[in-house]
């Protein structure tokens, strides 16, 4: 069995450049670490160029059990493992995945639900809504302009395999808006102003979107002006805000019918 | 006016080792980073030992007219700035903060929504359940034993100020279902099990306790036997569960009336 022993060969150069949204953009890859999410992607078989092992992680053998990919298997060490990974105690299970090309499509039935991210920054906060948006039952999550990059570390480790699940687009949101109203599909946006309707007081739906916006700044006033209601979560203490992952977690399981 | 240049400072380094649970411990004070946080401090008006300022932060005005509390203001440089904070930009405006000491005391009327964390770990998702407890109105959060410390930097980062508007409390979380029980206060406990109820079933209430466990193992099988009921949010989709802050800001806001 040949293994891979430096962090300084060539090609685990490479893989480690895929930390950045230029290595993903110039390889078109990215990486999954940790048996959770490697374990998604072969439930998936979707996507995946190669998986990287060091042979004596404690995963070996439920991967050999599960895995009926066919994609190739590369042996790391365990110093390259450290490399590679960006937590503290790498389970030594990593998969290098082909990054979706084909997102920014616009799919010809809009159905369902769908949560659109307008300039949302912060990957945990993103990961998160997609994590929920999936256990919610949505379709899927537009990437508006301004929101962060979906393939970033920290993003796909706070889906947990939740891109196996979902459509994830990236399309312009007054495009997207737009489309949903030419189908009779309502869209919600939220904004913290007691002017616009509380949260609970418009019923449930199957078809719709919904805006959650900038941590700062919210959904943009041009996206607000397209939708059918914006809504608000009351505020009940002196609280000034919630953080927006949970205000989607709010509204996405009051919501969807 | 005097400023202390250098990061190698004495009284410097005692702050800095603030960042630390144990020098949090020696020293019983915590340290608010941001004009935000400070800001919160200054309406509390409680509890601040001093401030600590950078002459030409952007904040000082806004800083000279709020500030009307007796704490003292020292004057630090940038680069001591940098050292204390754990951002990239500090905002050049802190506070050193006593901790509340009395946190173990059972209050003798317990009246209100209480949230109960079991074992939760992550410092993020314990800033911002706290954050969201305040918004949705709830009285106060009771640490169990096994969850992490309030006042390290990342929670206090998290909760945005909202330990100035809540009761926070360390006192074991079986005393405490017991006290609620004594006095027909209903407790709901939370799992992932189809056998529990969902959580849109059960109604609203005024007084009331809701626990949320740890990130893997959830709430302790030992807590779920003493509760009313114990409550599911239903995973409609694939994921296989949702992040522990997103599904205690969904329980808080269906439970709380």
């Amino acid at each position: 069995m040949e293994i891979i022993q430096s962090p300084q060969n060539k090609q685990i150069k490479e893989w480690k450049k895929l930390s950045s949204k230029k290595g993903r953009l110039n390889q078109r890859l990215y990486m999954l670490d940790g048996w959770h999410l490697v374990k998604e992607a072969i439930r998936a078989n979707e996507n995946i160029q190669r998986f990287l092992i060091v042979p004596d992680s404690r995963y070996v053998d439920e991967f050999n059990e599960l895995n009926s990919t066919k994609a190739e298997i590369t042996y790391i060490s365990s110093e390259v493992a450290h490399a590679l990974s960006e937590t503290i105690s790498p389970q030594g299970i990593f998969a290098i995945m082909m990054t979706n090309e084909s997102r920014s499509m616009l799919p010809s039935n809009l159905s369902g639900a769908w949560l659109l991210l307008d300039g949302v920054q912060d990957p945990g906060n993103i990961g998160t809504m997609i994590r929920t948006a999936d256990a919610a039952g949505f379709r899927g999550v537009v990437f508006g302009n301004g929101t962060g990059d979906l393939y970033q570390p920290k993003v796909v480790r706070s889906m947990q395999g939740s891109q196996f699940h979902l459509e994830l687009l990236q399309v312009d949101l007054t495009l997207f808006i737009a489309e949903l109203k030419k189908k009779k599909i309502p869209t919600f946006g939220t904004e913290l102003n007691k002017d616009a309707k509380s949260y609970d007081e418009i019923g449930k739906y199957t078809d719709f979107g919904l805006i959650m916006g900038n941590e700062g700044n919210g959904v943009q006033p041009e996206h607000l002006k397209m939708t059918r209601h914006n809504l608000y979560i009351p505020i009940i203490g002196k609280a000034e805000s919630l953080n927006v992952a949970v205000a989607a977690g709010i509204l996405m399981y009051t919501l969807k019918k």
